[in-house]
């Protein structure tokens, strides 16, 4: 009976969706761990979308280039922030809303704890003025699990190289990349019920049945 | 004694610029009338920057194509007052801070109240949220004057064609561009002090002479 009463709630649950986001620097195989477990998840029969930011959408797609562009060196950052913060609200409502409300789970490659990370922590952006947009541009939506891969930011940077073309982000100093990483383990810290590190410098396939059990665990699936 | 005090601070005035608006619906003739005052006040030895937005920068004009694109009806309201702020920030801090920190008269087409006004009043997103992104992406810097050229929405919307593309935006309903009318002699009502409201239905050359005196009355120049 208390079985039962469990497994009514999990599907009401379920209906309106699990919404994950993976989060970490460059270089850490959180976009080779996002395919992984759609797969694994798909192969289990559960409904999946699996996405990332900043993009997702057309519109948002047009603001990454604007965003990754090497020749926007100009660009203020304000403007980086409000840019980040308008893909988002665009992937949320054009896509990651629709998908939760038809039940779906959805892998969300980077969500708004990058922006804390690299806005906030990296740029040194006031953290309050971060949070006041992030309200605005979410709706205060959160992630109910967030996995973070953690990686010392050298053998990340050296990881990434020659996988993905250079991008703006990337030519910031290491220093920058370093303020990412610590950012990224104090929200963590603060917001340890939703948040899960795991250790990107072990094998690639330990890590993905690290991120298996976390799931399974947090969402009971 | 007195006239040169006045004209001693009038000058260090002047040595941090002087910042116009121009604001109004489509077709009021605001952008010919933007060209002409910036003309006027060269012709006089003031140095003038002629801008506008959103763009006024590379990576403004890159937002505006993303902005005014018609195959984007799928933007979020969310993701378009992003969208402008972001623009505005970049315009603020690579042109318009610059300009005005070296002495000259900057004249925009267009600035914070057509945000007020259009996904304000237009749109009807709550304005304690649009004043507060507005406040995050300008810090609060307003222009010294705005011009808004009132006209009847019909007759804006008729001159208009033929002379612009169609933007994503001309193609909202009549209705919406009342709206937008109706928000912009609100905001003028509001702030009297800053805003002058100029009856855009008269011929092209009474309008400028118009512009002309409220610039050198406002403006002491």
């Amino acid at each position: 009976m208390r079985e039962n009463q469990k497994s009514k709630v999990r599907s009401q649950e379920l209906k309106k969706g699990i919404f994950i986001s993976f989060e970490g620097i460059e270089g850490t195989g959180k976009t080779t761990q996002a395919k992984l477990l759609s797969e694994h998840l798909t192969k289990k029969g559960y409904k999946v979308i699996l996405t990332h930011e900043p993009g997702g959408t057309v519109i948002g797609n047009r603001i990454r280039e604007i965003l990754l562009h090497v020749d926007h060196r100009e660009m203020s950052y304000m403007t980086e922030l409000l840019l980040y913060n308008a893909a988002r609200a665009q992937h949320l409502s054009e896509k990651i809303i629709p998908a939760l409300n038809e039940g779906y789970i959805v892998i969300t490659d980077r969500f708004t704890d990058s922006t804390t990370a690299y806005q906030g922590y990296g740029r040194g952006i006031d953290m309050q003025l971060i949070m006041s947009i992030d309200s605005i541009a979410t709706g205060g939506i959160k992630p109910h699990l967030t996995v973070l891969f953690d990686l010392d930011v050298e053998i990340g940077l050296k990881r990434n190289k020659g996988i993905n073309k250079v991008d703006r982000l990337e030519l910031e100093d290491i220093e920058f990349h370093k303020k990412v990483r610590e950012g990224y383990l104090k929200i963590a810290e603060a917001e340890s019920e939703r948040i899960k590190v795991i250790d990107a410098s072990l094998p690639l396939e330990i890590v993905a049945q690290k991120v298996e059990e976390i799931v399974k665990w947090r969402l009971e699936i």
